[in-house]
């Protein structure tokens, strides 16, 4: 397991708590997942004792994503048989992700991102890999075993009561995303992010995540100066503008907020958080430069003139 | 009745199609009533020949409201018998406004603005002369006649089969409103209309309402420069950014759009219209100057600092 | 005219309100229009001042539909250019009209019975001959006037600030009537009517309709018997069960209740209701016989069976 | 483990996959669970290896539901210290149950039966000697561990993403169950239980509960006559009469139908549900007598009209 901030550290308790014992490759929780360091380990693994790697794909917690295809090269390069686990919870349906093409064993979703839904609803993705694995497997389970729903499929039937309100919203999320295009979701999400990223620099502030190859199509977590406490100022943001920021975590708690520009948003209402954000930074007392929404303009309407790539140079 | 606008007008044909004989004070489209001229046009009627004086609390079409005292200051100095008649539609419960106290006659207010519901329901605030002249009225009328209504309205019961659906949502409204405070709701519009006006002016162009004193606190009407098509950039934004905007009428006819800054909408909610409205600008080619969406960030900052007076001088 | 009932006593003071000089043709609030009678009026008009033959194709007071191809016939067969007006209010999508078939010049619709709506939209369908009428019609009227929606109609649009919840709702209604298949939705009313009429005659009530040809197939009007307040059985009904069963009017106020049978209902629903209505005549002490709603299943069954043919012999 | 029918089998399997080794008491599907054998095993297990006692209140499969109290006592009268686990998925809310009277350790209820909302929340409450065991149990587990929720609790909010559409459902299930009043609310599902189980008895056919003082309040499950397909009956009046009913399981697989008389029911629903059931058992073929709906009218108004005691005896 890659240790990329909060929510790898939560699988990782998790995994703990289920009587496993997992390698935690660290991180400064502030980049994605690295394929070298992870090739590294399994190498050092000639025992073959790993059972596999696990990754989120987008970590919510600090706003990196991780690519899967070159860790998918990189275990590949070992030879190593451990499966490939990706956590998609905030990245499906937002951007691009191919379980079957980078050979992904068990890919994890939820409904309550990009599939615009309310929370109550999770998905896997298995491989033939991981379904022989599953037969195999000592882990106590009940619930999280696969078997009664893989024979209920079968009949289009649950094995327990479903939530159908869950399913039956799934339907229409998916329409919607084929009515827009899948290419042009991940478009979507691809140019509010690059605002928001826009925004953050042209006020002086840091994006968390430090090295634009691990960019977020969906979060950007923004850092605060030094002295400036993100809870203060999100409680701030909250009650004047009712806007509410994701929280920060771990090392950098109350250091930094988290802006998600993903699932049912589009440039006005993406632009009406930016702008709140600079004008709620004023409020606050954060040092800043003004500029930042304006910033986002430009690169929006550059992106909708066909001028995005002139602008992105 | 007074020609403040394509509303206004509509009133003036509908008493016209009731057999009625509407005098139509001219007006370039541009204000609000002016209450000398009504007081003008009272004194020649010396015959007192005249039933009524219709004005529109807030032109929708133009976004000039007309200060509703002065008129009936205007009224009350000619001692014309002469009952007042207003149309809140597009300013009730967003604005102050006061039946009983500006002795209005009839207001007819609607459910699908400041209210905050969908279109369905329309209100009347009578007064004891209302109440008397109807009574001697000799238009035919049956839906319109309020006697069904008045007598039902003792047990509690509509005359008709009513909408319900409308009246359990008015309900919530009410409530809603309560909540945040009528004088907070009234401060809401007026800030988020002087933040558009800001917005407006830093691009340079032109509010179609002349003279500030007939400002409205739930629409502003933008004016594009000559040879300008505002249907066009309706379209434009429209199929770009899913915003709609309020079309333009009669002299003004594709001259200018609207923005309504009314009912169930905040200050993050107005700078994504605004910001938006500003990038539909540049893409459409319109002459104008960047910086609408911050100057009206700088107003809003300004007002919740407390810095809002000084700001504004 | 005629006087089927409540809502066609509505009509003609509705006609009488408006300046016009109604005729009602008598009737006992217990059948529907009688065609002979029509032009037995027709006839006596020699000067053709009568301008109009308003019939409601069902009395929603009463339970009593009046076949509108007869009254048809009988308007040809006097050559009287009377336009022929009609009220489907709580007829339409619930049983056969054929507004062309049978050249009806208005039809008058609304979306809160058979289309299963809130309250909220009403609709006309036209002949050509109602539009030519228009034209030269002196009737005072605005709203009531059909231009502007006919000019509008073209475009696709409102002439005023449309209830788009309304239309949205439309479409699905019309969606579902479509999909059950109208021919279905038609015989499911008739079987329905034919349910709650032997649940009432196996009470030994009495149906207020007195001429089976008259029957309702969207309301059954049930008689209590001399010295019952049907109000009073109404409260208690309400109070007890949590069911609503419409009023009584006119010569036969407080002496029936009304049990509706149209719109989203099935058998099941409909038995609920029939099984109710015996529990609550029990409860009030009302004098009636057993075996209503045995009566009502037997029916059911029988017509589910295939047998509902020779159940009706 | 007490073996009163399907999901006290699946509960039991549960706790085998998680690596427990479950007793489970042998019973036939027909009646809940029987106090004297709890205590007789507790009695045997002189090494108290037994951890926990657990019952299901009311089994949801078989309509057999389990009295607390008397299991309580024979526990009490072992003086064994296994905890006592009720699974009360399909009586909370709907009958009475008392978690601390009881002292029951463990109370596992859900959101998708009497507190009427669709399914996706469930709860537990604990007793301090549950807390006690969970801190020194073994058992590896993660999100059935109570440590997170006990934590947040404290702080009023979630340990994970909360589905607050279930938590706002459920704070709106519980105003309007204190509406009604919790002692209304079990009445009326005594009363329509006894109603259905008198449908029952009428047409003929047997109850699966074959004792009452195990008969539920919130579900009966039907017998059908030997070489009667229960699935095949279902299936027939879902298809005709849109109504689905729980379905049988284990040894009595296709020879039963399941009502539920719980949640948001009222009397005229019940009917409704019992009339439909004789109309499809006509339909179906099934042997039977007339009159259980008949039955159960009779009843229901005994129980309305004060004579509930007089009736029953």
């Amino acid at each position: 397991m890659v240790e990329t901030g909060q929510f790898a550290t939560q699988w990782k308790d998790m995994a703990r708590k289920l009587g496993l014992k997992p390698e935690f490759i660290p991180g400064d929780w502030r980049t994605g997942a690295d394929a070298a360091k992870i090739e590294e380990q399994l190498r050092k693994d000639k025992a073959h004792e790993i059972k596999a790697v696990c990754v989120l794909h987008n970590e919510t917690a600090t706003g990196c994503l991780s690519p899967i295809e070159p860790i998918r090269k990189a275990i590949d390069a070992t030879g190593h048989p451990a499966l490939l686990m990706v956590d998609t919870i905030s990245s499906l349906a937002s951007t691009d992700y191919r379980h079957d093409e980078w050979r992904v064993d068990i890919t994890i979703g939820g409904a309550q991102k990009g599939l615009m839904l309310p929370p109550g609803m999770s998905f896997n993705a298995l491989s033939d890999r991981a379904l022989a694995a599953a037969k195999t497997s000592k882990l106590t389970k009940s619930f999280w075993a696969w078997d009664d729903m893989l024979n209920m499929n079968k009949l289009g039937f649950f094995p327990y009561t479903p939530a159908t309100q869950m399913l039956q919203g799934l339907a229409v999320s998916i329409d919607m995303l084929h009515e827009e295009g899948l290419d042009n979701v991940f478009a979507r999400h691809a140019r509010l992010a690059e605002a928001t990223r826009r925004a953050v620099r042209a006020w002086g502030l840091e994006i968390l995540c430090r090295d634009p190859k691990y960019y977020s199509p969906t979060i950007t977590a923004v850092l605060l100066p030094e002295g400036h406490d993100a809870d203060a100022f999100r409680n701030l943001a909250l009650e004047t503008f009712n806007i509410s920021y994701g929280a920060s975590f771990g090392p950098y708690a109350k250091r930094y907020f988290r802006i998600g520009h993903l699932g049912d948003i589009n440039d006005g209402w993406m632009m009406g958080v930016l702008a709140t954000t600079e004008m709620a930074l004023s409020l606050a007392g954060i040092p800043h430069k003004k500029g930042g929404a304006q910033a986002a303009m430009d690169y929006i309407v550059a992106a909708h003139s066909g001028g995005a790539r002139a602008a992105a140079e």
